[in-house]
């Protein structure tokens, strides 16, 4: 099928974090996909023929099995129920509960206020400069790596859970990928950095890598 | 068994909107539990003593089962999957989906930039006084209880998914609880106030509400 027919569309932007950690769930899970490619810097995701199929006005946004999901964790959980290959959550409730808490650590304490539109609102109505931005966004970063790694320097093995990723690394990875676009020192953070070198050898993680995207700057 | 000795115990403060959804799944299952109230103006969450037992110093932890939960939607999935009576997810795929992504509007696009220690952030680093707080308070709440009002406002039922109260609604009330403190206009909101309405009936709704809790301060 080529790709132009497939039906489950992604749709998302190169340097999005939580599009990027819904390209590596569908990479792990061996699903084919195509892109929509949206320039959230000019906005594309706030006009109003993305709102009608996505009202929450936010990236990403899946088109699979006739629905639109929004929200990037509810879409894996989703892929989870319904393509269990390559399992992104452990079977027992205790182990699912570390991994959601995890992952929800970066979800719901680092990124959302690290996001555009918050630096954004950042500079327009409070005054602050790149100076301000960058400290702004280091404090939440390094705050909440260094609960994550506290949390997981006692854990063994290759991945945070055992021997495979799990919706952790699916979170994690685009969280480093951004931290060191603001020049945040990982340096303090050996066990995050282990899992981030051990993903990064997976063909999954190369593939939904943001300079990967098809909306990705061309460098020479 | 009286409440001193009940085995389950919610780490937990009074006006925390995270610890509040909680205490509201917990109602909704019926399960017994005793509170330990931390201090959050005091910063007591932020104490070596309870970041031993909940490394990432966040409200609410819950201990159950020999467990140590943190994040408030990977305990009420814990609680959802170990004690399905009164389920807060539909069954079907498709519609835990819809639910999830409905609560991480709340838990990931309004709360985290709303909640304590981002408030004190703005005004300690960024000189912002009551009236710039205010307004960021209410800009996030307003842009994303617009965006659930508009998901919503087709939907038909006593509740957002039905004729039972879900996951959903366990962050609903706690968000809208906590923009009428900031003053926020609820009236562009009519669907959410209605479900608010209704939850406000249920006698699980009515014991979780910040009032009620142990921590309150009394009034006369």
């Amino acid at each position: 099928m080529p790709a132009s027919a497939c039906p489950i569309v992604l749709h998302g932007y190169w340097r999005s974090s939580a599009a990027y950690r819904v390209r590596i769930a569908l990479a792990l899970k061996g699903i084919t996909y195509r892109q929509v490619c949206l320039n959230m810097l000019q906005g594309e995701h706030l006009h109003a023929d993305y709102r009608k199929i996505a009202p929450f006005g936010l990236i990403p946004m899946l088109e699979i099995d006739g629905l639109r999901l929004q929200q990037s964790l509810a879409i894996i959980e989703y892929l989870e129920e319904r393509y269990p290959r390559a399992p992104l959550l452990p079977s027992e409730p205790a182990a699912r509960a570390r991994v959601r808490a995890l992952a929800q650590l970066l979800a719901c304490e680092i990124h959302p206020l690290n996001n555009l539109r918050v630096l954004k609102r950042l500079r327009a109505r409070h005054g602050a400069d790149d100076a301000l931005v960058g400290q702004w966004y280091r404090h939440w970063c390094e705050e909440g790596l260094g609960a994550l790694e506290a949390a997981l320097a006692s854990s063994q093995g290759t991945y945070a859970m055992g021997d495979a990723p799990s919706l952790f690394e699916c979170c994690l990875v685009p969280q480093l990928y951004n931290a060191r676009r603001y020049h945040v020192d990982l340096e303090p953070f050996p066990r995050l950095r282990e899992l981030d070198a051990a993903c990064a050898r997976l063909p999954a993680f190369v593939e939904a890598a943001p300079q990967r995207q098809p909306d990705a700057p061309t460098t020479p």
